[in-house]
């Protein structure tokens, strides 16, 4: 009989956000579950990692499920490297991140913890999926996913992913019904536009707070907010290669 | 007479490092300069941004230059949406960030502030560049990279360039002679093999300090890696676009 997968499972938003603890009673169903989080929320901290300071990472208990977790003081990058190079003696066989608490589509993917961790694994060659779902809530209701995220992460497991390639999986919120089916897309072409908001502390000196708008100026139907906003899951296939491969010949062209 | 072009500089290494300083006076030949920088160092900080924490950004004068000077306590990528959303009235026609001691070439993009504000001003539709050169001293000698990065800042300014894409160039540490020359680059499919420095506080708790070895198992001739292995300065456009288009097609062939 062929043995259970391997399954490394982290995320952005701490180790006990209902999403990874969501994420890790699906993926108890699969195989074997280790838990490499980071220890406090770690949200737009995209692909930092810690260079410049020291890591704690320790073996706990948070809840009764069969995994075996760790919560770690670094960045979800920081996660996975440790757990490849010093908790696990075997690579897994998959990384799953999430579920992330609000959107990772278009562009978040370069902000997102949670895509940043799942790339990672990505670049260890490990087969690797994001699940973000769009409901920043921490009382979001995630049971409408369970069944899509279990049926997503058996096919990687099934068919592997080519080296290099990561998937972004996104659910919509929806209220009522079912999600209309699964759509494979591209990364919309969308930005922030920001809005500092500024204050003034106790002592007199001005601060801000980062805020924004969403804006999404892509109408392309093949795009993740396009299925997403027609309350589909999408799926976009991501890889670690930014080279912009179209504008090669043309910068030979440059007098350089 | 056409203004002068106006130029956002940022970088990760702080403010005061000399890279930045030399960018500084390179660029008060070509334009209107506006500095927007952290006040520490922030290696290895990826594309995070501050999302938890308060933000703080006040005027600071460094040296004599004509250049107007922000020192920022948020990300490489907060500094170029505090520059464009708050501190400018009107957009940069240039945003370059380093020149960054220690390389960027390869997976290390991923990781790099000093790109991921390039990339951020990308995202903002500006034309940027990130410079590096492969010293990781604060005393790198910068001399002989000058006239290059003014060329390619020119060209730039000249040419523009396409949605989304900007210019990710490393200077090789050459000791004698000058550079073999400039070649257009794809990024070389490298990784990090991590190894842990494992230590007990004083308090005799254990801790980890992230260390690694460069692995690049690349040989084509076209990669970054090669380009300056060989005293060939690297430029590769990267996008911003992480999409795997090329594993679209297979992926709409499974059973999702």
């Amino acid at each position: 009989m062929k043995s259970k997968p391997l399954i490394l499972i982290t995320n952005d938003d701490g180790i006990t956000a209902p999403g990874i603890r969501t994420l890790i009673s699906i993926m108890n169903e699969i195989g074997d579950v280790i838990v490499i989080a980071p220890d406090s929320p770690q949200s737009g901290m995209g692909h930092a990692i810690t260079l410049d300071s020291t890591i704690y990472c320790d073996a706990v208990t948070i809840d009764e499920g069969e995994q075996l977790e760790y919560r770690c003081s670094g960045t979800p990058a920081d996660c996975v490297k440790m757990a490849i190079s010093e908790v696990l003696n075997k690579r897994p066989d998959l990384c799953v991140s999430g579920i992330n608490h609000g959107a990772n589509s278009s562009i978040n993917v370069l902000y997102s913890g949670t895509m940043s961790a799942a790339i990672e694994a990505g670049i260890e060659g490990i087969p690797a999926i994001g699940f973000s779902l769009l409901d920043y809530s921490w009382h979001a209701n995630f049971d409408k996913l369970k069944e899509h995220i279990k049926k997503i992460a058996l096919e990687v497991l099934e068919n592997g992913m080519p080296d290099g390639v990561v998937l972004n999986v996104n659910f919509p919120k929806i209220e009522e019904n079912d999600f209309k089916g699964i759509k494979i897309c591209r990364q919309a072409r969308a930005n922030w536009v920001e809005e500092f908001d500024k204050r003034t502390n106790p002592q007199g000196k001005e601060y801000y707070w980062l805020t924004g708008k969403f804006v999404n100026l892509d109408h392309g139907e093949d795009t993740d907010v396009w299925a997403l906003e027609n309350d589909y899951i999408s799926v976009v296939p991501v890889h670690l290669d930014l080279t912009a491969h179209h504008f090669i010949t043309e910068l030979n062209s440059w007098n350089l």
